[in-house]
């Protein structure tokens, strides 16, 4: 069945003219040479794909073979046609991630042949606005405005990486610190390449604020706010990543409304199926984790549905850049949740019909429910 | 044979006339009205004890017809036979939780025909006292008898809910902070509904005194102190709720001699199973987790036999409410020890007969010498 | 084929005629007698090797009958033959560890027929050298001398047990404090048994402090720091042993060449592996996990090659004091990793001749890349 893809990024331009080490960035969130070089073929995901990406070539399951043949390629079809091969019905795409080679989300719309809806990242649009502003209420006052703007315009959901900026142990900001650390980020304005302005927002007081800032106006629209845990780039402090410092979005009578969607979460898996299982506004995926942790991403699914209701747990990809990674990323996905219920079917646990119709809900209809798609 | 349950709860006077969320309530730690009505049938858990509770009722394996069939039930004795099925042989009860709804410890020992004894809860006792006492000395002072005459009258054991009002890591307390948030506390004193009076106990300095004071005694009175470790309801903040914060208790030359049980412990059972491995009086369990995270609480046994000696591992059930919670909690905890145990078999690690032993040890014998039944 | 054990310990100087508790003792990291006398006994670590020591001693497989066995050995070739069984073809020798009953380096080489290489222990140099400097920037300063002598004389490897003496979350030391905290650690110079003198160094600002100028001396010499990470004896509290905690090391430029290996992990291996994926310079192991925790130790390693690339993963045994643990951990590291990357082959992840490949670099290759053997 077409799936709902809820946590996906956009693609490359140039696709398909790659060197090796480019190609194996893909595929990994490590961005240090070392580690392309000497480690990611040496791992279970990028074997499994260079034999999955054989066929699609028409190539030897080498990785020489298979950046030649896609040398080779027409962009615009290869995409196309790898984006169906995922399965994906809809995707809901963090606009929010660009790099100088990235489609624009108009674009993407043109090449890709799947409905797509936008999500909006808070930190991406917060720091567009801190030149425009000289105090932080106002500052916070425009990041709201240009939350609902985008709500307005079609986005679906709020996205936050948080845990790339500061700790993801929220603790409610004081507001003089927050006023000199706006200070500072404001006195770091530089030109970019783009000939933008922005900052980087760092550190505890700022993020944090941002952060109750977009659950207050997610809460208010309605619409799911997107939250980073656990696994991702050397950007994040894992030891400081565990969903668990969410805590002060979810006791709170102000965020009771608040839809809060944990990505990828793992090593924290656990954890977040807690959370998902005694808060009535909490929702989990697997996604990077159970590519890139190939066997046990899947062994990390089966932990997750004993506790975890199903109808708290969402498919996705968190792919990006290439499309193979939506296809590899999208069939793992699947055969984990294949490997999941089905064990909870040998279990007695499940009948195989109930295991099937929970697949359909991971898979779909639960990411209807929550995006109010 | 008949197991000893060394951490379960008081029943419902009256539990038999439940609606569907009323129902749901009882299998899950979740108190939102949206996890009982969208989610808590979605789970594994809640499915297989349709199915097993079908025959019990002998009606089809669907909500509605196990309702209905419950209604019909003489209160008595029908929580008669199901306690029964349990195949507990002897009950150790914390009656220490309890709400307007819940019989005695004296009516449960009427109504269930299998041995029961008490375990006191040190809050709850702690809170009874507050009002008596304006300074914090004299209140300790008077849990300190409050604890050794509920040994006196046949206490087995003493139990924390710390990690329900404060951080489960434990630090001495300063008297200056113990002194002023004593004061708060009796400030807060209020009329309940049953007409005592008594505050509600929060935060380290006051709960954390209440520990080092509990742990105190049961080391001189000679009886163990159970501490809830790990998942439960939406008051713990499971971000401080790993075992590993009552290091404070392990390695103090006072408490030598005391014996700590660490119940439910997951998702932290490893780091309990690792307490276990090396400090002499550390005992655990994973009642709660086996039920309710099904699938992976089996698992979780799976990697707690790894580390844990089999001597330092108990069963529990950690039910409360309904007669059916004791019966599903101690058949998946039956069959969780059957699967972690035959895997150690499978794995040639024990024979046959040592599997077999172990497996009775940790149903009772290891109990019994815990608490010196 | 012959395996590269990065990480073991020196015999003990006579160790045939035990009793059971100092037998006992030497497979678990407890030092409580009550653990010795009523649990190790009740693991699967300890059935099993009395299951496999039986037929190396010609006797049956019971404490008893090994111990007499035992006895009667001329210890010499006794130890010899032993170790040849671990199938270890080079040993890393953590030469910081030693007891009353320890053999020399030089002793071991002579009688283990086996080459080995010195890894020198920071905290055993440094505190060697606390009495001879009264400034502690002297202090560190002879440190960083003694380190590079070490290298000179043949250490292929600097080790450091900071997590059993202060918290693995890595801190830049205050200065002040450095200096107060030294000046107090040379008031509690005592005279040892041996006529040294030498004090105890605990706490974050000294540890910290030698765990930084270790990583600095370790990046210039060009030889890996093996850090202590998770499970181990009662020194080390466990919730401040995650490897997470050495982000420092990790994000600094000036740390950018060092290689830095996790040792033990458990149960914290996940967060290790995610470490190894996106870090050029981390390398993990399992040691003493994986025979400790027996068959959650395989499940571990099972964890660990979905995320941390087989390049990035070592075998050690952390074996010490009889050359039964080197045999049994040998043994069981092996199998765990066979076990492992089978699972890759049946998922289909691998194929058998890669699985074989990967698991002669885990047993040899790739510590001789790290430590250019």
């Amino acid at each position: 069945m077409p799936a709902v893809d809820h946590h996906c990024h956009l693609l490359r331009r140039t696709p398909s003219g790659l060197d090796p080490n480019e190609f194996r960035a893909c595929f990994t969130e490590s961005r240090d040479e070392r580690v392309l070089t000497d480690h990611v073929p040496n791992t279970p995901l990028y074997r499994l794909l260079l034999r999955r990406l054989a066929p699609v070539f028409g190539c030897p399951p080498e990785e020489a073979a298979i950046l030649t043949a896609r040398r080779m390629l027409e962009p615009g079809r290869y995409a196309r046609e790898l984006m169906e091969l995922s399965g994906n019905g809809l995707m809901l795409l963090d606009t929010g991630f660009t790099g100088d080679d990235t489609l624009t989300f108009q674009e993407q719309q043109e090449i890709v042949p799947i409905p797509q809806r936008e999500v909006v990242r808070v930190e991406t649009l917060a720091e567009d606005l801190v030149a425009l502003y000289r105090r932080p209420e106002d500052w916070l006052d425009a990041v709201r405005t240009g939350l609902t703007e985008a709500v307005r315009r079609g986005a679906v959901a709020v996205k936050t990486i948080v845990a790339y900026r500061a700790s993801l142990r929220l603790r409610w900001p004081d507001h003089d610190l927050v006023r000199a650390e706006y200070a500072a980020l404001r006195q770091s304005l530089r030109t970019t390449v783009r000939g933008g302005v922005r900052p980087r927002l760092t550190g505890d007081p700022l993020c944090h604020s941002l952060v109750f800032v977009a659950a207050e106006e997610c809460t208010r629209l309605g619409v799911p706010l997107q939250v980073h845990c656990g696994i991702g780039d050397t950007d994040t402090d894992l030891a400081e990543g565990s969903p668990l410092g969410l805590r002060a979005l979810l006791v709170h009578e102000r965020f009771r409304e608040l839809r809060l969607v944990l990505l990828h979460c793992y090593p924290f898996h656990r954890e977040a199926a807690y959370l998902c299982s005694v808060f009535g506004g909490v929702y989990m995926d697997l996604s990077l984790a159970v590519w890139m942790a190939a066997s046990d991403g899947a062994r990390a699914m089966g932990e997750v549905v004993g506790l975890c209701p199903w109808t708290k747990l969402l498919y996705a990809t968190d792919a990006s850049r290439l499309p193979e990674v939506y296809v590899i990323a999208a069939e793992l996905y699947r055969e984990a949740l294949a490997e999941a219920f089905g064990d909870l079917v040998t279990r007695q646990l499940l009948t195989l019909d109930e295991a099937l119709a929970a697949g359909r809900l991971v898979l779909a209809g639960n990411a209807r429910k929550v995006y109010r798609l």
